[in-house]
């Protein structure tokens, strides 16, 4: 799948495109069983409610799931990322968050970039994040909120907050903008939340302003979120390095499946 | 004014009604000015932020400033309202809510009449709230969310949760639906949340089940409700009584005013 030049401009001028319904119920339908078996493999990158066994989120499933193994590779995702970035790519980070029932973090207003350079020293912001809705997503199950536009000037904050309590752990409200900076910003760019069917996926740059809203609604909300880098903007720590289900250490190059992931994995296990 | 028989169906079907833009820029401005002016009279109306001297709400402003004591009269709000539960009818509580930036209280899905009947043993749901935009509400700011055609059902909740602190207090928890009561209305009646300019009214059922998002926007958002009552459904106390800032005490009939509340006032002052 080739994006338009009208979604390349979209984009490039706004730092996020939505395309609706990309994935087709089928394919979401297997996603979400292989999520549900993910969660039942143990390991850190599985992270549970404080006090529960409910799923929080999971970290790099397309290293257990063939499922996900095959969405990174898909064409109707990688195509569009390669055009909005550059041929080379590998997947650097790869989450599935269940933002829980009425609640859910909010995550403070913040810029992805800024975090992977604190975090993982990455010398720039050559990435792109998909959001693949796993569940319809609308204005009461906690949105991600855009700047639209956002992503044109720059880091916002040139570092985390002084104090902060460690290398490893980022803490959100270290790297978020400040209550006047937002303001700015929401003032010069307004404030935006793609939403659509589950199978819907949004394409958004590192560098964005963004947020995300609590969950009103009274069931859980899945999104994975995956970030694409640029195989020649790899990381590097000075100290100890973030764990792998962090941050994905394969940078070889994906290749285009042929095919949607579905079809090909059945065609592999048929 | 009066309200189209469309209008009145969509009010007893959905349990609440919205009028964009029913008030004008001009209005909406001396309602502003009026409400800042309110923010400067002391006392135990007016609630404050924990630990600053920002505004968190304000009760019984229809007492001290005449724009309030106008719009509570308006033909445009008050002749709807008597439309819609009948023709003598008085204004039971009057707030104001300044919901803060990045923030506000996540108040609990519940259905206003229950906190009405366990505080001051309102014998029935016999009123009409008004919601008056004094700002625009948007996706963003921590709109109020309704489960249309939920107040048809009854109280959901018999009372509230046993170990109740206070009787004089109504934590909103104590009220609240609990998850899965909330999980099976939103279920069987979807959500919606009325958006508009500011100027906008909506109209809503003591008994339809709602709450309110936080407000994700750098912005205040300014909202005011008053309650109309039935004058034959006064409330009684078996204890101390609510204090007269938050139920009002005068019961007289409201009358309409001949036109709409800043040129009766102009009237009045010229």
């Amino acid at each position: 799948m080739h994006l338009t030049q009208e979604q390349l401009d979209h984009y490039h001028d706004n730092g996020y495109l939505l395309i609706e319904s990309l994935l087709d119920p089928r394919e979401v339908t297997a996603l979400r069983e292989a999520f549900a078996r993910d969660c039942t493999v143990p390991g850190p990158h599985l992270v549970t409610e404080d006090a529960g066994e409910e799923v929080r989120a999971v970290y790099a499933s397309h290293h257990r799931q063939p499922e996900y193994a095959g969405l990174i590779r898909d064409p109707r995702v990688l195509g569009p990322v390669r055009q909005l970035l550059t041929d080379d790519v590998y997947v650097y980070q790869f989450k599935i968050n269940a933002k829980p029932a009425f609640g859910g973090d909010k995550w403070a207003w913040h810029q992805d970039y800024l975090a992977w350079r604190i975090a993982d020293a990455l010398p720039a912001p050559r990435q792109v994040n998909i959001g693949v809705f796993l569940d319809d997503v609308t204005e009461f199950n906690g949105p991600v909120i855009f700047l639209p536009g956002s992503h044109q000037g720059g880091m916002v904050r040139d570092g985390r907050k002084s104090g902060a309590r460690s290398e490893q752990h980022l803490d959100p409200d270290d790297i978020a903008l400040t209550p006047g900076q937002l303001a700015e910003h929401v003032d010069r760019y307004g404030m935006s939340s793609p939403k659509g069917p589950a199978g819907s996926v949004v394409f958004f740059s590192p560098e964005i302003v963004h947020g995300s809203a609590p969950n009103m609604s009274p069931f859980a909300r899945r999104l994975l979120i995956a970030t694409y880098n640029d195989v020649t903007n790899l990381p590097s720590w000075s100290g100890e390095p973030r764990p792998e289900y962090v941050v994905c250490r394969d940078s070889e190059p994906l290749r285009p499946l042929s095919e949607p992931f579905l079809d090909a994995l059945e065609g592999v296990t048929a």
